[in-house]
């Protein structure tokens, strides 16, 4: 093999390495929300309590991507769609990481309301969790394949994502202006909805990276036309 | 001069522009979250309304400074120190961004609290404000200088700004159960003082970013022991 290759076949290699650690990553960060709301329904504490000891794992990948972006451009200098690939791994490394952060919120969020009487059927807020894990895992699956198609799915989905959480809102502050036992259970349940939208606009944040590596067309802070 | 000489002198040049865009994005989202908590201070709608056409220029930088990032990137493949501050000012370019969101998610919550009777004095909102925009001035300050120390002094800020907003939450929680009537507004400051609690994380996260420019130390989930 001519030394041009060999280098060419390692960089090839680090850069898969790189997508399998951020694929990895969004799938611990992904559990972590699914086993947040899921002891936020069943009121179960030693669930809870797990998600909030394993984001630690979603920490070490955070500190090894971010390792691993900054090798890859500091020894193979790397061009064009590599080039942009890997910034934009920095970037859905920190939006990760920020997921796992919303997971740990919504556990406390959830610990604290298991002390309470609860509120209401809970239909919604499992219903935004499951938008807003498919949105996650959709951004991450469109940035493995670069599926322009997928991610702009991503970033229709977090429409229906506000939609339900300005619904629960409204929905919660009737509850708290009746019966005033409802107000802090209801609370929590409203920065739980807020936590869930904010990992749709992680995975939004990851689906339009997506699009300016697939396309070097940049979509933030414009409506988008139709799709590509 | 020797053509190495005029590439670095051209790169030396185009990373000092970077850093003055990054400088007025960070003056820029500043000045917003100020003029939101100012809005709702003194319930001016007209003010309040200015903060959300505004963020517009934030999102313009956001675009001008991520094409620089990648441009001095491909351009001048740049090494070690150069190279720790291209990949930061990715990532403070994103939450750059993401105080200026804030800041319009705080005008936006200031114009639903104008349509209600005051709660109570704020003393403690303006506060936290104040402290969230020092934290982020000297963030992107110590970011030019390169100053660990002050980029240290940022960490220490933000468990001040934490625990002000565990005693506000304490706080309305309080009249909230007292009267209802004040559901609806607290609810609404509630919200602000959270939006103001992430402005302070995402000062934190430029703060971190510095300190491994400067030091090449990752001091992200770490309990820091003592200055360097």
């Amino acid at each position: 093999m001519e030394p041009v290759e060999r280098v060419t076949r390692h960089f090839q290699d680090e850069l898969e390495q790189l997508k399998a650690r951020l694929l990895e990553m969004g799938g611990l960060a992904e559990e972590h929300v699914r086993l947040a709301v899921q002891g936020l329904m069943t009121r179960d504490r030693p669930v809870l309590d797990r998600v909030l000891v394993a984001d630690e794992a979603v920490n070490r990948l955070h500190l090894e991507v971010d390792n691993r972006c900054f090798k890859l451009l500091a020894l193979y200098q790397p061009m064009a769609a590599d080039l942009r690939t890997i910034v934009s791994a920095v970037k859905i490394n920190a939006d990760l990481e920020r997921v796992g952060d919303l997971a740990v919120n919504i556990a406390e969020a959830a610990r604290r309301y298991a002390g309470h009487a609860p509120v209401k059927k809970l239909i919604d807020i499992p219903l935004m969790a499951d938008i807003a894990q498919n949105m996650l895992r959709d951004a991450l699956d469109s940035f493995v394949r670069r599926d322009v198609d997928l991610a702009q799915h991503v970033l229709d989905e977090d429409d229906r994502l506000d939609a339900l959480k300005t619904q629960i809102f409204r929905e919660l502050l009737t509850y708290m202006l009746q019966d005033p036992t409802t107000i802090e259970p209801a609370l929590d349940l409203i920065l739980v909805s807020r936590h869930l939208e904010r990992i749709g606009d992680h995975a939004t944040n990851v689906a339009e990276d997506v699009i300016f590596i697939v396309s070097a067309r940049d979509v933030r802070h414009h409506s988008v036309q139709g799709r590509p």
